[in-house]
């Protein structure tokens, strides 16, 4: 082996779990004789072509733990979008150098699927200059979108979070004695994984969410006050969960005249009011109190309601990302399987190619939702459940979380 | 005596408290010989003009630790405003005939300054009748704003919440290498104790929230864009709480006309929050990244994150009700003194009249707030941190807290 470090780096939104990884990742490092030092680059790709990085090597077991449980990007993030290699090849040699000047030989970067496209166009430039660099793709996102794995990182988190608060809201929503609408809307643009996962809330026994709206069904407003009007003569506090990315029957998103039309670099409009847009409309058209909700980027960044199985696994997927860059693989993305164990199941840590799996995004099963497009069918309950269970005691201080800032 | 049973109702806004209170109220009323049955009647004083009542004696120790931490209220609640005795004399006679008809002699109101006012004026018409019910006001608000109480059964819970969150929110806040603004609006249209209690993470040393804005000191929007330009210059990431109450230094609320200038495929504009208001003034005269996020309802029910002092003291303010009613006393808010001891403190209840506290409300300290007017002073953060101590492990199905549904 000609090369003594590793580096890891985060990019796209933050979540509960993305510290995890990268404590899984320097906690890996530590434990294998023939790493010397791990760096973590700042800001993503950004850190790799300024040179901006923190030697991680001698965080302590204390540290790593209050890491693990620390939301948000610890090193930094990042949305920049890389051109192709061939549209810019020195880019990509600026970030090979900067590894080599490091002696490092394995780079693992921390993503959603946008990271997954560059760790992959990285990758094959690296091989493509025989630099025996190897890339390593962690996938994490709350919007659970990533193909070729059972579940991404940061999502079992983001599902107990909504499903928590979304009961504590039921429960607000049903205090008096009239007739109410409650819309909460959450994230997700182009995937319902986050939204659907509420439907865990019938297995125990509660009523609502009555409806649950998902950009994998095309949204009807008309259907949607229709829904909303049946439900009312059966239920006096009607809750819905509605996704920030639906769209009507023609592609359109359902709030794109509710927005002001920025598009991010990667050319994702930014979406806003739909909950608040849906709120006019019942108000205007049903005329009951209505009440909308928006989660907000609490439901990405609340580590005291962590999932315990999210940050388990999204630690070991860290340390099998170092472990499989010892074994010579790159090109790679770290991957869940699912195995069923009775009632129970547990998961296994494998490796998938990047270039199928990058650029893609895993829609919600349309199989899982009902022929109405309202609903999430029962069965998808016992996909969300272990993604979600048990539960996390951060670190406090004066009865607040602590966290760890580098 | 010539009664045997207590009754209580549940008004106003939900807390993640107002069950505790209820809890405390039903084991005590089980504890004492005297008393044999405990109703609760539904969505406050509706529930006792329509004799809609539930049963509560039967409550198992289990059912009442469920309830304790189960946020809203379990008997409902409603916002109906009484008219005085001497414009509607009937109506205060009905409800005293509806007691009797139980055989209550006691009744306990748990709400806010709105409920101390209705439960002033039953007990100043029950003694103009001589009719012997004792009537208990037992305060609970997450504003925080009644007289003559150290503190509203609630706030603790709902102050937990808003420091909890809002350090997600600034780790959230940090994770990009660019200037941003984030605003995050807390509830709180009369006072600002709530948002003030945001201070308490400069004693965890985090440097933001920079600025806290209260309903106590008047908003310049002026000042508000200088204080923040001053900021960028020292910190990429500044965070501000604002107080939904702001006010103009002519009194009116700053929100008061706002519109997001958003127009809907009706061609409606959009209103509104303070939140929405403020982030749309920053991108227009200093146009770097901005966010503003609104925390809704889960202040007043994330129970999930309730402080176990809350949850503890606002069952002993049940309890103690109880025994002063038992004592013969009526027209009485239940209130807590604060104790300090050393470094901590502990609450003694007692009871003060409900004349010279119902139609008042309590604002937070002018001499708390600096003289900018643009955040709370050290000192105040020994108020609030005791009221936010100690964690509550609320009793899980499936990953999910369980609630008490009657």
């Amino acid at each position: 082996m000609n090369w003594k470090n590793i580096a890891a780096a985060q990019s796209g939104g933050p979540t509960c779990a993305i510290n995890a990884t990268l404590a899984g990742i320097v906690a890996e490092g530590g434990a294998q004789k023939e790493i010397e030092r791990v760096y973590g680059y700042r800001n993503g790709v950004e850190g790799l072509l300024s040179g901006r990085y923190a030697d991680l090597t001698n965080l302590t077991d204390e540290d790593l733990r209050l890491l693990a449980c620390t939301p948000s990007t610890a090193l930094g993030s990042c949305r920049k979008k890389l051109p192709t290699p061939e549209e810019d090849p020195g880019l990509y040699q600026a970030v090979l150098d900067e590894l080599e000047a490091r002696k490092v030989g394995a780079f693992f970067y921390i993503g959603g699927n946008d990271s997954m496209d560059t760790a992959c166009k990285l990758a094959r430039y690296a091989e493509s200059k025989g630099s025996g660099l190897r890339v390593i793709g962690v996938p994490k996102t709350i919007d659970n979108d990533v193909m070729n794995t059972d579940h991404t990182p940061g999502f079992g988190s983001a599902a107990k979070y909504v499903a928590t608060t979304l009961r504590e809201i039921i429960r607000d929503s049903q205090v008096y004695d009239m007739e109410s609408v409650t819309i909460v809307e959450v994230m997700g643009r182009d995937a319902g994984w986050l939204t659907a996962s509420a439907c865990v809330l019938h297995t125990l026994g509660e009523k609502a969410p009555h409806f649950i709206y998902l950009p994998e069904a095309p949204f009807s407003p008309e259907e949607f006050l229709e829904d909303l009007r049946g439900a009312l003569k059966e239920h006096q506090s009607v809750v819905c969960a509605v996704s920030e990315g639906l769209r009507l029957a023609d592609g359109t998103y359902v709030a794109e005249n509710a927005q002001s039309g920025v598009v991010d670099v990667f050319g994702h409009r930014y979406l806003s009011g739909l909950g608040k847009y849906l709120e006019n409309l019942v108000q205007e058209k049903i005329g009951c109190k209505v009440r909308s909700i928006e989660l907000n980027v609490l439901q990405r960044c609340a580590s005291h309601l962590a999932s315990a199985a999210d940050l388990r696994e999204s630690s070991e997927i860290g340390r099998e990302a170092v472990r499989a860059a010892l074994r010579g693989e790159t090109g790679k993305m770290m991957s869940f399987t699912r195995i069923p164990e009775g009632e129970e199941c547990r998961w296994e840590i494998h490796s998938v190619s990047l270039d199928g799996t990058a650029n893609q995004v895993r829609q919600f099963p349309r199989e899982w939702i009902n022929d109405r497009g309202n609903q999430v069918i029962p069965e998808a309950a016992s996909y969300f459940l272990p993604l979600m269970a048990g539960e996390v005691s951060p670190p406090r201080q004066n009865g607040l979380p602590r966290h760890f800032v580098l």
